[in-house]
């Protein structure tokens, strides 16, 4: 297995990402080699920082770079030679299995759908994060894709997001919910009052209901849908209540001395450290990864883009979702 | 000035609703009085426990209750004795100033609205909440009442926010951002692509453009507009991860022997103590409290009706959205 990583992506690249990278190496079964995409000689200078640099961390030159000022759509076109637009069409060539990258999250969404396409049967490809909560992690799908949805991408969400947590992440049976402002049928805006309905009789979901914005943290559930938007905005404002929290706390509490109950404060104030978080639907594996990734987030998301590769989760997503047009 | 308060609101009621009028009252000035309105028997027996009672809290009989099975727009009609209802219709008939309840709040909504009727010019009015924030607090508008919202609505949310912060809250000049999943304008869904196009040239509201997810809790805006799904799913999960983690911290941390960092970190822990969230744009003076309300979150509540009676909210937002429609 060959995992691709864009090497210019995080805001201190190629840094975190090179240690990243042999940080995951170093855990990885013998068969999965990592090469870094990006400015050879940027590269190549990072490496030889290290002691010792392993044997299946590879380096394929792309010149140029994706910048935050580009728009996501046009780069495929004007940055042929970028490390995002160079990383992706090695997967698309065979040459890898899975891309990663903490670049412009909008560029990598863009180029991962043109260039692995979504796969057939799915309109909307979408991003799937895992949050962490009281109890287990919980998959929140879409984070950010879409912006506008109908109640068939919602439902679209839930296939997709059930069986990366079933197949890919080993979680059984996962329960679906539809995140809204109420929890009995009928409440909600149009769309998701629609998707209520739509979803209560779709087969191969374990759909559960509505729940609100309160029960996510309590980790009751597997996979939680909403639009991108709504998506978005929670993601990034618990990040940052996370951060901010987290920030202050790190100064007063010494995480080894603290008791049980508090770790999962903890868990909530790493959030950033729990690596990217796939595009799903596309032909492909892609991960993005925060801009600000450490090492430790980098080396998280090429484990979470092994496990996708290691059970074939493109192939199982492409199955479930076929499986739904038939039915 | 006279308050009417629904006696009959908490999960606990009347306990915190007597306990949090008699501290109220400990504050105010003399000439601020609060009715207690509910079944007038249980409200004695629970006075009965205070050696004494304030000769400026008074007492409204309403023999019925409202229930969270209550579908709320049928309130008015099926629960006419109820101490929501009752203690809005005291406000319509000029026996009170302004209505305080912490019972359902799609009940104290939708009472309201038909009771005190939205201002002129006002075509949805909207529920404005305070949430902490590492800086000053900050407003959130739409925070519930509102799912599928136009263009023109958030506009109104804008200005009904600007007077609030300004008239009631003495904030100088409030600027006010528009909830994105992205800062340059023409991102986001249609609504608030198009939001932005109006807000942009909207005269009478320090419009600073959009903002994300993250950059609330920095509080550097005063206003936050969005649709009201949106705003509630953020509210909730706010509300709940502070919960969470708070529940957590409060075991290991001596609130006094924190440091400075740490304030915000404990503001954010005792949001449930914020009291109240005014809905903006009706005839009257409507607070909607949690059902969960401690005492002090009560008083909380009861010191926001009195000062948006004191500052004349409805008559200035009324002035400021007629100024609107001339303009």
């Amino acid at each position: 297995m060959r995992i691709a990583l864009d090497a210019m992506g995080t805001d201190q690249a190629p840094g975190p990402e090179v240690a990243g990278a042999i940080e995951a190496l170093r855990d990885f079964q013998a068969d999965v080699e990592v090469v870094l995409v990006g400015d050879e000689p940027t590269i190549r200078a990072e490496l030889s920082k290290y002691a010792e640099v392993p044997e299946r961390l590879l380096v394929h030159h792309a010149p140029d770079r994706v910048t935050a000022g580009d728009a996501p759509a046009s780069v495929i076109r004007r940055k042929p030679d970028s490390s995002v637009v160079v990383g992706l069409r090695l997967q698309k060539d065979g040459a890898s299995d899975a891309f990663v990258s903490a670049g412009s999250t909008g560029a990598v969404m863009a180029t991962s759908l043109f260039t692995l396409r979504p796969l057939p049967g799915v309109d909307r490809p979408a991003v799937g994060t895992l949050l962490p909560t009281v109890g287990a992690p919980m998959l929140l799908i879409d984070s950010g894709a879409n912006v506008d949805c109908k109640p068939h991408h919602l439902i679209q969400f839930a296939h997709l997001g059930s069986t990366y947590m079933q197949n890919t992440l080993g979680r059984a049976n996962p329960c679906v919910a539809l995140l809204n402002i109420g929890e009995e049928p009928g409440k909600g805006s149009e769309l998701v009052a629609e998707t209520y309905e739509l979803m209560a009789v779709e087969p191969g979901i374990n759909f559960v209901g509505n729940i609100e914005g309160r029960d996510i943290i309590g980790g009751e559930y597997d996979v939680v849908v909403c639009d991108g938007f709504v998506g978005n905005v929670l993601l990034k404002f618990y990040e940052s209540v996370a951060e901010a929290i987290g920030s202050r706390l790190h100064r007063e509490l010494d995480r080894s001395e603290a008791s049980e109950g508090l770790e999962f404060v903890f868990r909530v104030l790493d959030y950033a450290e729990t690596g990217g978080a796939p595009l799903l639907g596309v032909g492909g594996v892609s991960i993005i990864c925060h801009g600000g990734s450490t090492p430790t987030a980098i080396k998280n998301a090429l484990v979470v883009a092994a496990q996708a590769v290691r059970t074939d989760m493109v192939e199982q997503s492409a199955k479930d979702v076929r499986g739904v047009e038939v039915s």
